[in-house]
């Protein structure tokens, strides 16, 4: 598979955060000659929040993960906890066999990191369908478990790899009332990605010290605005997660409460984290030569510059002409009108970048075909939609095209 | 573009309907060396019926067909009538010139049937956003008019096609309380379509004698079986257009009233009209290798079991293992579980024709991976999902795969 042209051209440089150990391993579910299994180990009193699928076909590692979330929440002395994560079989639609595996996978990590099952969160990535080998994962937990270290950002963002075709990670740092607090984190894309959570696994770590449920409600607000905001191709995944722990180990008083005047600066931390996160998953999505972002204005709510927004992101036609570096505005006309959002026809605005294509509801006098077709021979294309509705709902959203080799490889995924 | 693998070898046989008159002509608007502009006549008196696009960015065309349709069902002494329908430029987002337009076209059908403008259903398709040329119609209009003759089927359904790769005809008869009827119409695909009406133009036509009210009824009901259930690419146009003539040269009395008991006779012979021509623009999708038909029972209402069928027909990754002739049925249970219809994991069923692929929210155990690779080796696919609610809604609905061509041919359309 062609690497992404949108790939950088090395992992980027992360830093430790305190508490936080990971190791990588080849353990071969599905995967041979490259690392398909990851464990993140996290000290006593760490807090985790998280966000999964909304889809009701939920994988097995899903409702495990789920299940320790709530039980850590309700937990005075939680211990220590972990992630235990294998790509090459998403353990979904397995029945009760794939929740037997998932508990098992729990159990694994358990042992290998020295906490209760319970306090494991698991997540399996890869072919719906097919029953996970364990076998090949409870080999592997001696490898991993000698081989947990603050450092090993890269293997573990290549331990959870699909069909992406670099591995993702990013950083930020904050001071935080005189404290300096880390955040790092990795994510896997790239195809079954849409809003609500698409197959997107992300893992995000902070060395700030701060409650779990101020923490679940930055994290809830952060996904809206990043993982929730990104659509490759529409399909949503069976297995979405994202975890984010925050070990405590900075120089800080725990922030215990949403109302804490220092969570803002903390959620934007983690908020720049997460939006890189989101969009390399976009600059990575399959078969991807654009990397497009869509602004909505002038709808009557941000809900409704939101269906705008992913009506245009998800329409076939409007992706297939970008691959084409077709600048077909009349498709992307065509798409707001489905969108089921409120629009007046007859002052709808659409830009190319800083160039106005239509306006009031025609083709703008000044726009040329050419100043389009130039346009859209970029690699980075932004589309603005104005609604015409003189509110100001609005919201923005990042898509690539859909090109041959999407469907190429998408075609036979699994052989 | 190569001719869809269902192409039939020759337009079908139709028959006259009494009454109605039929031309074709190389206008030119776009397309050179074929037809591209068809007119039909219509008698004093005829009833017509029709459904449009609910786009907010309906075209000129669709605006001024809606008004003329519900003029002429307040008008007690209707006159004459005339549907006039370009191919290659679809008249819309064009603002009041758009309006204008479509107004001078109407009145060129007009001047050409001898009917008042009012009277003339116009529809336009192709490229949205370009400003309408009026000269090449009117130039033709004599043309049209001394070539209308009751037999002009295949040069019509012709003259409406755009990017579709064989003209689309069906026919069918009923003995009406002893009177014979007869149903013929033609239709356009091939992309942009989606349910509520895709960019898909299909004009019918019978003898039957019966008032607006009823005709519409029976309309409705029939778009609702016929091309409310078919999708090629999730896209909506902003031209869809049916339209159903009755024009009364049939040897009965009027049916007046819907709760006529001669209606159902004359609604089953339309709905197997729209229903074939439904099927013919699926089997012309583009760059359709399969025809797939999605039948979903078990769910808690009609309404759910569509939202299940259309999120299996529309999915990327469904669309894509099929053209592949992937029996990746893992990605029918993900797109099952985005649908956000109501579905018991547990319970779910999953069949390829008789195959029997998961039962119980698990893979069936005597399924094997060959015997689902030799059914996706099938032009006709037929997919069956139980969604295991125990109630009894359930929706039929009809797609084509994804495959490399529909990117090809979308990437560069206008070119």
């Amino acid at each position: 598979m062609a690497t992404s042209p949108f790939a950088p051209t090395s992992f980027p440089s992360l830093p430790a955060v305190g508490g936080l150990q990971l190791a990588a391993a080849e353990a071969g579910v599905r995967y041979q000659g490259r690392p398909d299994l990851m464990l993140a180990a996290l000290p006593s009193g760490a807090s985790i929040a998280g966000t999964f699928t909304n889809s009701s076909m939920s994988s097995a590692a899903v409702r495990w993960s789920r299940q320790s979330l709530g039980q850590l929440r309700a937990s005075s002395t939680p211990g220590p906890s972990a992630f235990l994560v294998n790509s090459g079989n998403a353990n979904a639609f397995t029945g009760e066999a794939g929740d037997q595996a998932a508990a098992e996978m729990a159990r694994l990590a358990a042992d290998a990191v020295g906490c209760p099952a319970e306090n494991v969160f698991v997540a399996s990535t890869g072919v719906i369908g097919e029953p996970l080998p364990l076998e090949p994962i409870a080999a592997s937990m001696d490898t991993l478990a000698s081989g947990l270290a603050p450092g090993n950002w890269e293997p573990a963002a290549r331990a959870i790899m699909t069909t992406d075709t670099f591995p993702k990670g990013a950083s930020a740092e904050a001071t935080v009332d005189g404290a300096k607090i880390q955040v790092a984190g990795i994510a896997k894309g790239s195809g079954m990605i849409a809003p609500n959570m698409a197959t997107m696994l992300a893992f995000v770590f902070t060395d700030a010290a701060i409650a779990p449920l101020p923490l679940q409600e930055a994290v809830t607000a952060c996904v809206d605005e990043t993982f929730n905001c990104i659509t490759v191709d529409s399909d949503r995944s069976t297995s979405d997660t994202v975890l984010v722990a925050a070990t405590g180990s900075a120089d800080m008083p725990p922030i215990a409460s949403a109302s804490d005047p220092r969570l803002p600066k903390v959620t934007e931390a983690l908020e720049k984290v997460m939006g890189s996160l989101a969009r390399q998953i976009v600059r990575d999505g399959e078969g991807v030569t654009k990397f497009v972002t869509i602004r909505v204005t002038g709808a009557k709510s941000r809900a409704e510059a939101r269906m705008i927004a992913f009506s245009i992101a998800n329409s076939p036609l409007v992706k297939t002409a970008l691959a084409g570096e077709d600048p077909n505005w009349g498709r992307i006309v065509m798409a707001v009108g489905k969108s089921g959002a409120d629009v007046v026809q007859s002052k709808l605005c659409v830009t190319f970048g800083s160039i106005e294509v239509a306006r009031d509801g025609a083709v703008s006098p000044n726009y040329t075909e050419e100043a389009g077709a130039a346009y859209m021979r970029r690699a980075e294309i932004e589309i603005g939609i104005d609604a015409g509705t003189g509110k100001d709902g609005e919201a923005t959203v990042w898509t690539c095209d859909l090109s041959k080799s999407y469907v190429e490889i998408n075609a036979d995924y699994r052989s």
